[in-house]
């Protein structure tokens, strides 16, 4: 029974990560870093987004990147093409990040000298969205070549998230993609959800996405443990 | 150790797969049905493909489908329209259909009076991949607007498929793919892996395609079981 046995073994697996991810809060917490969970199907442009949002970023606030990938290096060599610290994952075939794996990767990033930490999960909509990394914020970024119809068909991600990026808008008049569908979709999973329409090419948005990330970043914030350095 | 118990299990889960995978692939055989396996990531355009395929297919083949999907049943209404005989899995949260759930879907399906079956998989270009369904060719559809880095970013995928399919061409003047990067990648993950660059929307290279699926379906083909009905 292959079904069941998986069943038992995903429930232990993520007992074992949600203990994982309360040291990592802690830590985060304690160090005064807050981190962004970057989720999306692969190709839906989250490491172009960090690098239009990255330039900016560091102008405020002292960032870093983990990069999660199942195999390669190529994400983290474009975001250290950026002067930003990073540190690559490969999860050697696994289909997302657990904390720890992120336990490990921030190892050698200097948190207390950090006000936020950008964690690019493995491109993937389904597997990220059941692994608490021991994040402040879930972001999920869908591009809007892959359809409206993405939030009901892989409710999870965004149900667990505090910020859908509509990504690629720069090619909505070359798409069918229909956004009552999308808004419908969205409203089914998860009523309120905001949603800020971007282009990481053309910077379209991006304005509004960083206002979204000094907001939460704002010590009065209830996600934020405070005293995290950000002026 | 979570990462220690997850190969456990899952070396458990995929021999386990295995048995029932070679179960299916008798019975398909038996039957004179042969399957493809269509993986992507969510968005690729899988099921805009299997529109643009079957209306041809069927004129030529008796075909059904089994469409894979984490939740909804929107794809399956979508073939269901186009009067082809369909069966919607849902895998209640699971990233991937398995061998166990193929069987269970096609019991509602006349084997033996269908000589093709396509299993469109759940959008994930990861998890699909480990899975055996007992099919006869993998298909990974790609789509350009993804960019041209995932064969080397996914090698599984690539490396274990029959055939790839480079969908949305006709986007290719909007986006930023660079196809010698793409077709570097796919030699060094599967050296002569064949490509075809199609679009479903527009109908380009579903010629291509379809001819290459002929072929497959040919008797004296050296993975089909002969007697297929194929005419």
């Amino acid at each position: 029974m292959p079904g069941l046995l998986e069943i038992k073994m995903a429930r232990k697996m993520l007992e074992g990560n949600d203990e994982l991810a309360r040291r990592n809060r802690e830590r985060f917490r304690s160090c005064g870093v807050r981190v962004v969970n970057l989720m999306s199907s692969p190709g839906a442009g989250k490491t172009a987004l960090l690098e239009a949002t990255l330039p900016w970023a560091r102008d405020h606030l002292r960032v870093a990147v983990v990069e999660g990938d199942v195999a390669t290096a190529r994400d983290a060599q474009r975001i250290a093409a950026l002067q930003v610290p990073v540190v690559q994952m490969n999860t050697a075939g696994a289909c997302h990040l657990d904390a720890g794996m992120l336990a490990d990767a921030v190892e050698s990033l200097p948190l207390t000298d950090l006000d936020l930490l950008f964690v690019e999960n493995v491109g993937n909509l389904v597997c990220p969205a059941a692994f608490d990394l021991g994040e402040d914020w879930r972001v999920v970024v869908l591009s809007v070549t892959e359809g409206a119809d993405k939030p009901e068909k892989y409710p999870a991600v965004f149900r667990r998230a505090d910020l859908c990026l509509l990504n690629k808008v720069d090619l909505l008049s070359h798409v069918d993609f229909d956004m009552e569908v999308f808004q419908a979709g969205l409203r089914s999973v998860q009523p309120g959800l905001p949603v800020l329409k971007v282009s990481a090419r053309t910077g379209v948005g991006m304005e509004a996405w960083i206002q979204w990330l000094l907001g939460r970043l704002k010590p009065e914030n209830p996600a934020g443990a405070g005293g995290n350095g950000f002026v």
